[in-house]
């Protein structure tokens, strides 16, 4: 859309923020242009950067731009508890509001045979071989208490018991 | 800042938008990442863009990244009616609610001598120029109804007055 003003094409592109409607999208851009460019500009490099670097965190698979997170390089966290989490929204959520200082799993999901999530999905493989590397005491199941959430956090159960957690 | 995570950075540079706190910075960048990457690149890239080349209009000073914007190009429109507003968002409220087809002029604020907004901020020898070249039948005063807009208004109507409009 070439042709398009830029203006209109800055306001449809804001859309791509979650809560974030036409008229919302319109105040967004004005503001930016009018009152804070330098804002605009930082976070229009910090986006290029954060969608073209951040992957998933090698070892507890949460997003970040090292292959290994800074939480997983943490020598000083503990490695006798390994936390199960769904997303890493629950990551931030859990260091903000908790002292937990053992170790993350981030599954990205949960189990839901209807939508083709399964074990493949959710990384069980490696989880498998991070319980193997940490042997941890404790295993903490922080899935949701939805269907699916609970039917997750069975499913690990049986696999903690394998690996003698 | 180099040390810290690309993440918090992105979270923290979402809040130059208004009405993003904390909260929903954090739920905006986790779904860009998660959801949409290809929506936050185009974001990320109309955002710098628009940052380095969204400029005011020579004519009528709405913001544009050409010289002369769309509506100040366009031969159809109506030179008789000449439409001052306070702000770009004026312009596109108008243009999206009503079917007023005549030519706009944008102050970006409106007179406020305690904050140091006088004639020349709101860029009115270039109004007075722009009435000579469209010597408008009618000028339409859509500035707000506070204190400010009102006395805007009435020092418009004077220089309307002076120009036989």
């Amino acid at each position: 859309m070439p042709d398009r003003p830029l203006l209109e094409q800055l306001i449809d592109s804001l859309r791509c923020l979650p809560g974030v409607g036409p008229k919302s999208a319109q105040r967004m851009a004005l503001h930016v242009l009018q009152r804070d460019r330098a804002g605009g500009a930082r976070l229009a490099a910090v986006l290029a950067e954060a969608v073209r670097s951040i992957g998933n965190c090698r070892l507890c698979r949460t997003l970040s731009e090292d292959d290994v997170c800074g939480l997983c390089a943490n020598p000083t966290r503990d490695d006798s508890l390994l936390c199960v989490v769904e997303n890493p929204a629950d990551v931030i959520a859990l260091e903000q509001a908790t002292g937990f200082r053992g170790r993350y799993f981030v599954l990205g999901g949960r189990l839901s045979p209807l939508d083709g999530v399964g074990p493949a999905q959710l990384g069980i493989d490696q989880l498998e071989r991070r319980l193997e590397e940490l042997r941890p005491a404790e295993l903490i199941l922080a899935t949701t208490t939805t269907v699916e959430g609970e039917t997750t956090a069975h499913y690990l159960g049986v696999l903690a018991a394998r690996h003698s957690i």
